[in-house]
C-alpha cells in the first residue's frame, strides 16, 4: 500500500528452522507515531522461547523487544521527539490507558492486556506486531523513551527488558542502604539486578547453580556468592535477606530460597516455570510474588538512574545477520551476559 | 514441691482416647509472673490437631491457648496487674525479647521460637507447658493483656487466637474504607475476620464451599458470598479484592483465589496445608504469604478495637467437663462459630 514503510527484518518461519531475512512493511505513521531506525536490539531468552513455540499460523515472526535507535520520522501530533533523537523502546508498545493498572503506570499489567512489541496485535488496526530484529520500528510516542546522554546504545538496549524487569521489583521493595538483596541466576537479568542493587547501596548475594560463575558475579559487585545446591551455605544465609529476585527460568525448589528471607521478606519470581510447589512453612512470615515488567514511569526512572550511574548491560555485539549464532549460543548458555544485534552492521 | 500451685485440668493421654481430668502443679510465681484463674477458654482447631497428633512421650497434654480470667496472684515485680483484674492470654506466653522479630513486637516469629501456651517448653526451667483447659495458668506479665471493659469474657476468649491471627494480616494490609477484603471459610477465624474488616470500613466477600453458610455469612456482615466451587461466580470476582484472608485448613486450589485479587493484592494463608501448589501466572502481580499470629502490640490494638466496637466471637459455651463433646462436634464442623469452655461451671 502507498505510504507504508518498507523494512528488512530477520524472521522465523517455524520452531526449528533458522531465522531468515524478510522484507515487510510497517504502517504509515499515525498522528502520534514515532518511526525509529533500529541500531541495536537485545537477544532475550523469551525471543528464543517465542521461536521455539511458534505455531504455523503465527509465522513469519520477527522477534526483538529491547532496542535502541534514532528517530527517523514523527507523526504530526508528536511533540516530545524529533528526527535524530536517540531513543529506546521495550516490550510493551501500547495499552488501554484507562484501566487501574494503566492509570498507575503499570502498563505491563493492563487489564485489556498490553500490546507486545512482537507477537501481539495492534490495538487499532488488528495487525500482528513484528519485532525489532529489523531496520525500522513504528510505535506510539507514549512508549518511546529518550536515551540518556552518555549511555552506549548497545549496552542500553537490554535495559529495556532485562533491565526494567529487575528494576521494578527492586524499587518496589524499597531497596537501599542497610538492606540485603539476593539475586538468583547470574545472567542477562541477574547481572543487571546486581548492578542496580549495588548502586542503590544494598548488600548483594548472588545464588547460582554454577560454581564457575562465582568470580564473574563478584566482579559484577556481588558481596557474596552462594552455590544454591550447597545446603550448608544456603542454611548459613537463613533469615538474612530483605528481598530475593529470582531470574532463573529452569524449575527449581523455592523453599530454600524462601528461608534466606527475613520476616516480611519477599521472593520475586521473574523466570516462569509453569507451576510452583512450595513448603507452606517456608512461606511463614514471607511472601512470594511473580513480577512482570516495569511500566512507563519505572522505565523512565530506570533510564535516568542508569544515565546517572553509568549502568549498562555487559553485552557481546554481533551483526544482525549472525542472529542464528546468537540463538544457538544463548541456548547453550554461552554468553556473558547478553547478546545484542547490531542492525546497521 | 512446696510453693507449687495445684490445679485441675483436662488432659489427653493419647491421640485417640477422650480427655480426662488431671491434677497437676504450676510453678510458684517468679518475680514477673501473674497467676490467672481461668474462667473461659476457646476450643481451637489446633487443640484438636495437637491431641490427634500426640506422641507417647508428650502425654499427658492439657490443651487451651485462648483464654480469659481473673488475676489470682502476682509476683513481687509485677506492677501492671492486681489481683481481681480481668485479663486475657493467647498462644504465646514468652519469647527471647532480643531478636529482630521480638524487637518489632512480632513475638510469634521469635527467632529462638516463641514459647507456646501448651506443648511448648518453658524458657527458664525447661518444663513442658500445659494449657488453659484448667483452673489456673501462670504466665510472665508481659504476655498478659487487660480485658477491655464491656467485653464478655466468654466471647473474648477466642479473640486471643482466632481473633489476633486474622487481625494481624488485615491490619498489615492496611484494610479500610474503599478496600475490598475476601475471607475464605466461615468459621472460628473467618467470622472474626468478617467483623474486623467490616468494622474497619471495607467491603467483605466470603468464600465458602458450603452454600448453606451463605445466609449466616451475610448476617455476620458479608456484602457478598461466593461458593468457591462455582467457577462462574469466582470468575465474576476476578481482579476485585485487595486482600484475601484464607482460613481454610483443608487442601484447596489457591489459583482461583489468587485471581480474585487486584494488582498488588495479597493472599494470606492462615490454615496450613503441608505444601502449596500454585499456577505461576495466577501469582503475576500478586503475592502469597503465610501468616502466623499477631504479636503483643497487635494483640493490645485488637483488644482495644474490639472494646470500642463491641466485637466478640459468636460462641457456644459448654462446661469444661464437656470438652469431649466440643471436640467431637468441632471435628464434625458442628459449631457456630467457636466453642468456649466455662471452667467454673
Amino acid at each position: 500500500m502507498a505510504g507504508m514503510r518498507h523494512v528488512t527484518g530477520w524472521a522465523a518461519s517455524g520452531p526449528d528452522g533458522p531465522l531468515r531475512p524478510l522484507e515487510f512493511t510497517r504502517r504509515d505513521l499515525r498522528p502520534d507515531d514515532v518511526a525509529v531506525r533500529v541500531t541495536h536490539v537485545g537477544v532475550c531468552h523469551s525471543d528464543l522461547h517465542a521461536v521455539q513455540g511458534l505455531r504455523p499460523g503465527a509465522a513469519p515472526l520477527v522477534p526483538g523487544h529491547e532496542f535502541t535507535g534514532e528517530v527517523s520520522a514523527v507523526g504530526p501530533e508528536v511533540t516530545a521527539f524529533r528526527v535524530g533523537d536517540r531513543v529506546a523502546v521495550g516490550n510493551v508498545v501500547d495499552s488501554c490507558g484507562r484501566c487501574p493498572s494503566c492509570l498507575a503506570s503499570r502498563e505491563p499489567y493492563c487489564l485489556e492486556f498490553p500490546q507486545l512489541t512482537y507477537g501481539g496485535v495492534d490495538r487499532h488496526d488488528g495487525t500482528p506486531t513484528q519485532g525489532a530484529y529489523s531496520t525500522e520500528y513504528v510505535v506510539r510516542d507514549a512508549f518511546v523513551y529518550p536515551l540518556p546522554e552518555g549511555l552506549d546504545p548497545a549496552a542500553a538496549a537490554p535495559l529495556m527488558c532485562a533491565g526494567v524487569t529487575t528494576w521494578s521489583p527492586i524499587r518496589r521493595a524499597g531497596v537501599g542502604p542497610g538492606q540485603a538483596v539476593g539475586v538468583v541466576g547470574a545472567g542477562g537479568l541477574g547481572h543487571l539486578a546486581v548492578r542496580f542493587a549495588k548502586a542503590l547501596g544494598a548488600e548483594v548475594v548472588v545464588f547460582t547453580t554454577s560454581p564457575g560463575k562465582a568470580e564473574a558475579a563478584r566482579e559484577l559487585g556481588a558481596d557474596d556468592v552462594v552455590v544454591s545446591r550447597d545446603a550448608v551455605a544456603m542454611a548459613a544465609r537463613a533469615g538474612s535477606l530483605d528481598v530475593v529476585v529470582d531470574t532463573a527460568s529452569a524449575a527449581h525448589d523455592l523453599s530454600p530460597l524462601l528461608r534466606t528471607l527475613r520476616l516480611d521478606g519477599r521472593l520475586v519470581l521473574l523466570g516462569l516455570p509453569e507451576r510452583l510447589d512450595v513448603e507452606t512453612m517456608a512461606l511463614l512470615g514471607r511472601s512470594l510474588t511473580v513480577s512482570g515488567s516495569g511500566g512507563r514511569d519505572e522505565t523512565r526512572e530506570m533510564l535516568a538512574f542508569c544515565g546517572e550511574h553509568g549502568i549498562g548491560a555487559d553485552v557481546e555485539v554481533l551483526p544482525l545477520a549472525e542472529v542464528n549464532t546468537a540463538f544457538r549460543r544463548l541456548a547453550a548458555g554461552d554468553v556473558r551476559w547478553r547478546f545484542v544485534l547490531d542492525v546497521a552492521a
